[in-house]
């Protein structure tokens, strides 16, 4: 295990102990609603834009437990978005994170409730775990929704869902994922810079800004590459999903070496962005190139 | 027309401009996730919440145009639970403030988007609305997250779904409301006393929310009066729904006469709460009487 993934997974550990702390588990359960909400926010996952959180906080010198309600509030709406766009009205998938998902597991009704609590759980976390600063906290519901809504993530999901069987081209395509992943990719790092005391003004929060959208971008290429290289047992989703539906891909686009390059340009654009940045920025630079190498 | 529903006119026609502008038609509408938003927020509906946010405000001494955006966001959040309840998994509904539903206009997975983005622009509306005092604007957040999150609104509709079918007591019914509609209701008006300058511990503040909480049921038991007494055509939706899906309702709890006895004696615990209140809160006190004479 490299000193990133080892750092990694004891992010993950914190994160995943503090989301079962916000997501807890009450005795009156109606309906399984709170189970189910847990079924799908605990179990597996990345837990990718947490660890952007913490360590965008680190990289401007903030201190990572400060971060991590936002780190947990960050993936509430990250698994809100996954829970609804697997329903059969979207994407009808059956698997994610290796384990049946949640419309498969409770049921359709469900599932819509579990994603509507756990988003209106993401803003209520910021709003409870910094109450004791309410201009940072105020600031990070901005953040976050921007990020998350029309003009971002639901946004996306609908440009993407539109565009299924059409012909994009490249800008397009990069539009739909600058929307649908990018943005909250790119709020995990920023959120994490304001917890960790960067102003939207400083010269580190536009640094870790452009670094975010060269990531977010990397990420999706190599998630392209992923889909169509590796088997449904190494993903814990339905593999190969992306080329049946028809939908246009980075793989699709530029070829599977093609897609390659470019996610090594993005690669190379991200730790750009961080060379006015010192040591402690060093896991995000690692993380870049981590996230590349997964599509390799 | 009633001195009150006059003013509940002029309220409706300030919240429905102000909502028109806090959810903007863009020139780049990707899927007409924008044009479904505003299709589904910006035509027909009571504003029943935006007017007790506004009123609430005002019976405390406060300024009706401050609490605009905090009366959008509430009605964003009940436009998004409506549309999210008429998809075919949960209620199936057809029809809604006199017209197709979202999802028989438009399509079920844009329905669902739609009513994602809502919720986030209800909390990205209080974040932008209020950041000249965060503390303020982050305690509207909180509030309103707490009434509409898996403690209230969204546990509420499980609830709801989960006892279809199923024998319930008095008791076990007012639960589900108190959640399911309740708690939103009541939110309204403790946004309002909020920003209209009550804080949490002000005897006002408790006032208006036992006021809140008898309203908010009295509402319910005059709908489910009006469910099983009025048609389709007057409802705006389908009529008789309940009784067809087995629903309990306090109709079928209580009889017609006993429903009624028991939205008489909620307008009375209303109206008590508000007797330390001065004329500021008349609104409030016509408005009691209105929503129960609505199912007499």
């Amino acid at each position: 295990m490299s000193e990133l993934e080892a750092r990694l997974a004891a992010l993950r550990e914190r994160v995943e102990a503090a989301l079962g702390e916000w997501l807890p588990l009450p005795a009156d359960d109606p309906g399984q609603l709170f189970a189910a909400t847990r079924y799908s926010a605990l179990e597996g996952g990345k837990r990718l834009r947490p660890a952007l959180c913490l360590l965008g906080a680190e990289a401007v010198g903030g201190d990572v437990a400060r971060a991590l309600p936002a780190a947990c509030a960050l993936e509430m709406i990250h698994v809100y978005s996954l829970v609804h766009d697997d329903l059969p009205a979207m994407d009808d998938d059956d698997l994610r994170r290796g384990r049946p998902t949640c419309h498969k597991a409770y049921s359709e009704w469900l599932a819509i409730l579990v994603g509507d609590g756990l988003q209106t759980r993401a803003f209520e976390t910021l709003a409870l775990a910094y109450a004791d600063d309410p201009p940072l906290g105020l600031d990070l519901v901005r953040l976050l929704a921007e990020a998350s809504g029309n003009l971002g993530m639901v946004g996306g999901q609908v440009r993407d869902m539109a565009a299924m069987g059409r012909d994009l081209d490249e800008a397009a395509l990069e539009a739909v994922h600058r929307e649908k992943t990018g943005a909250l990719l790119r709020a995990a790092v920023l959120l994490g810079a304001r917890i960790g005391g960067a102003q939207a003004s400083d010269a580190r929060f536009h640094a870790l800004d452009r670094y975010a959208r060269a990531l977010g971008l990397a990420f999706q290429v190599a998630d392209d590459i992923l889909d169509c290289t590796a088997s449904t047992a190494e993903l814990g989703k339905t593999a190969g999903k992306d080329a049946e539906q028809g939908k246009l891909t980075y793989v699709s686009l530029l070829g599977l070496e093609g897609a390659r390059s470019k996610a090594k340009a993005l690669e190379a654009t991200a730790l750009a962005a961080l060379s006015e940045l010192g040591p402690a920025a060093e896991p995000l630079r690692q993380l870049a190139s981590y996230v590349v190498d997964r599509g390799a």
